[in-house]
């Protein structure tokens, strides 16, 4: 596919007029061709009322055919995923294989939603049959179940070209859910969002779903993506970024004359717990984990271990001196962009300085845009007192906290902010479970061994955590449970079978789990 | 029981110093004993921390201890029952009758909960078992489900002081979920709330939960409620009321540092959509109806029926006169409070000055603090020129919109905004499909036939929608579902059988449906 660098604006095209750019190679250095173009306020209303003009018929379409539609882009993307490898290399620098294992990771999700559209148990169907004869008053006959919102935008995310991006889970969910969808390309892979994109348009018009049903706007700068959270056609928003760039959209969507929802990933520190009886028994295993958890993908995960904290004790000196032999080791590597290198830049010099706090390991120096990798230790009554060493720097650094003792180790969990994940390293002779009831309160995954990178796209996955890691803890990114970011509760109350949707009929044509007067059934209704 | 006037902070009482006031007798005027005394912030903040202390207790604690803690509670209102409808009907001058009605509401509603606590199954369990052969990576076992949000303010309503206020439904769903609840008392009803949070807190007691498990607090303005909803230990906010209240305490929770979810029910027209063959049939049953649910509890329910829409036609004419017959003969009742008669007032004097409307019936006048009924008519072209009168008047008044013709009815459902309920009249002869669908993108609930009062506590009720109806129309306030408002996901990976929840443990011992390897099952997990 030749590249054009226009916005796609249902099934046709942006123009040239407004700021253009093109992508940078982070590897090289070098500029990559085409020129992009950022949409216009026209063009972004465009795509928007488009989108507000499909939305009745795919909040009315089946879940077969909304299945139909997320298989197609599967297929598409699987056609053509060399081209699509290449070029998500050559604008993030990360590995090929990286790249085409995420592209099978984002088809995957579009079939697993595929199968979440097509079965339709998500839409909690709920039936409570009329009784005309209850006193004092008749039971009214009344039929809930979860349906589309409306319009969602997504942005596109820096760190996953395909799986949170373009394609990625917030889109197939919101499709799934029968919903338009809007996407603000990331401007850092913008012609990996175009050939992606053409994929998701030529599935929708294969699967003969409105114009409307899918747009991708281009824009160099914030204006575009910020007018769109904020359009009258828009009723939610995705997004997986920074914490300034979520709380930016959380503000915009709830000063709006009708607010909307935003479900922004934003930052994580993903605290590890080494307990003593595990540290003594598997350190050189726990380092080496460690040490591919915080160095892999150049450490630009949302779920990257950002503080390893364990019991000060000979095992526990010796366990640092191992990590810190890897971590001094590492190669640098070149990360995604100019500014995220800049920030990690930043942030590993502003951790340096601070009281209290050794830089324990750099790794080896690099060329422009690469990333030496970072190893802090401090001790907890210093990490207690000082905030910012509990924010994330995004990037290959992780910072080691030595307690006291057990009640120090829980303080600091007790001082934790929130967090996608926290992870428990214990064995059976530790004692784990107070531990394990404070990191539940504070992250939406609790890993028992193990490390936190490598999120399964799962029915049960949760991705998600209470602030700041997500804007709402309700809820998760990654896994089939997120169809319900863009969804909404309706209720027909005393309709004729032949009005309801399929899904509430009597019949139970889809054979939907329903719960019908209480008790759960795949049955039809008898009326 | 003697009523004290004074917050309940746990298992301790406020003491004097805030700004005090009495309740007034709406009907009489007159003021009743005791005096009530505003929380101060030390207060405020104690009963937040004490909600904080006891909130991991509670997210610990078993389904069937929850029911048991919300059955208790039941008991004790029942045991209560006569002078609590003695007090809210002093306090809020509805009918003994609808006092005594709504405690058995609220009652139901209790145990409703309690029953969707001991079954377990609104936590959604999932277990994904592992695959450590899997290529090309493991698939580590993982599990994950519903659990508690943390501590929940909820803000008593002035127009259902029990099944909206301390402990209706936000309250039971919180409590259900396993979260504390700190209950900002209406200061229109504060004897009932304190009577009705003394059986909580003696319930609590009871059942052995810990002390700030629940809380009421008094206070005559706004600060000690905004203070709430900004307090760090708060995690959720429910809220029935007006828009302007339902606004601020929205920007209040998305301004603090960390941002919470605020479920907000602030006002609807709830349209009523009557079709010519349904009109040609039953004329003078739907006006008998639709008077009743305009007037019915002068007209103070969220679901009032404040819009009828119909197309012009002698049949029509004819329909309104019916419906003037009757709401002019309305006698005039008091109102809640002495703000809401002003504002109601203010909305029919500011309505029957629009240009294009017609002022069709008042009801008899009354003494102060009644509300006169009122019916106004206008034309579709009238009626979409002019925002105004798209808003909700609380109080028994209704407009009706003649339009020329189907299309013109069709761009009168366009053009409303959220609501918490849409009514379609129709028979046989009537298409009433493609209204239908309309208005199940602007309402919670979409009503065939009958009419909006009168909301069934259930699995499947619905009592939500689009903004303004609601903040969040994900979710409801009224019916089994509102559990998901105060819960948020969490999920374990590789976690020992023994550190996990009872509801993820391979053994199921509540028995829980859940959903295992994709197949819903009942059973255990064999490992």
């Amino acid at each position: 596919m030749d590249i054009q660098g226009f916005s796609l604006i249902g099934f046709g095209r942006g123009a040239a007029g407004g700021a253009t750019w093109q992508a940078t190679n982070p590897a090289a250095g070098e500029k990559l061709s085409p020129v992009f173009h950022s949409a216009s306020s026209a063009e972004l209303d465009g795509a928007a009322r488009l989108a507000s003009d499909a939305a009745p018929a795919l909040a009315q379409s089946s879940g077969a055919d909304r299945g139909k539609l997320l298989r197609a882009v599967a297929s598409r993307l699987e056609g053509a995923a060399a081209e699509l490898a290449a070029r998500g290399n050559a604008e993030t620098a990360l590995p090929l294989a990286r790249c085409n294992g995420e592209i099978a990771r984002t088809v995957g999700q579009l079939r697993l939603f595929a199968g979440v559209a097509e079965t339709g148990d998500w839409c909690d169907a709920r039936i409570e049959t009329a009784q005309p004869d209850r006193k004092p008053v008749p039971k009214p006959d009344h039929r809930s179940m979860f349906r589309a919102i409306g319009p969602v935008v997504v942005f596109g995310a820096s760190n996953f070209p395909f799986a949170f991006s373009t394609a990625g889970g917030d889109t197939a969910s919101a499709l799934a859910a029968g919903n338009p969808v809007v996407v603000k390309a990331h401007p850092a892979h913008p012609g990996t969002a175009e050939l992606v994109g053409r994929c998701v348009v030529d599935a929708v018009r294969e699967t003969g779903f409105p114009e409307g049903t899918f747009s991708v706007l281009f824009d160099v700068g914030y204006e575009i993506g910020a007018a769109l959270v904020g359009h009258p056609a828009i009723k939610a928003v995705g997004f997986t970024g920074s914490r300034k760039g979520g709380l930016t959209l959380m503000e915009i969507a709830a000063k709006r004359p009708e607010p909307i929802p935003v479900f922004a990933e934003m930052s994580s520190v993903n605290p590890v717990f080494v307990m003593p009886q595990a540290l003594a028994a598997r350190s050189a295993t726990i380092a080496g984990g460690l040490l591919q958890s915080v160095t892999m993908g150049v450490g630009q995960f949302c779920t990257n271990p950002g503080l390893v904290v364990l019991e000060a004790s000979p095992g526990a000196t010796e366990f640092i001196a191992r990590l810190a032999d890897g971590m001094g080791a590492a190669a640098a590597e070149p990360m995604l962009t100019s500014g995220i290198q800049a920030a990690y830049a930043r942030g590993v010099a502003e951790r340096s300085a601070e009281p209290g706090v050794r830089v324990i390991a750099r790794g080896t120096k690099g060329g422009p845009g690469c990333a030496e990798t970072a190893l802090f230790a401090t001790d907890a009554a210093t990490f207690l007192g000082r905030p910012a060493l509990a924010e994330e720097i995004f990037g290959p650094a992780t910072l080691v906290v030595e307690c006291r003792d057990r009640a120090e180790m829980h303080a600091v969990a007790r001082h934790l902010k929130g967090s996608l994940t926290a992870t428990i390293q214990a064995d059976s002779g530790d004692d784990g479970a107070e531990l394990a009831a404070r990191l539940a309160e504070r992250a939406g995954r609790v890993l028992f061994g193990g490390y936190p990178t490598g999120v399964e796209v799962s029915q049960a996955m949760v991705h998600g955590g209470p602030f700041p890691a997500t804007s709402d803890a309700r809820t998760t990114s990654v896994g089939s449970r997120a169809i319900h970011r863009f969804a909404r509760l309706i209720c027909y109350q005393g309709f004729p079978d032949a009005l309801l949707p399929p899904e509430l009929q009597n019949s139970n044509p889809g054979g939907l789990f329903r719960l019908v007067d209480g008790q759960f059934s795949r049955g039809p209704v008898i009326p």
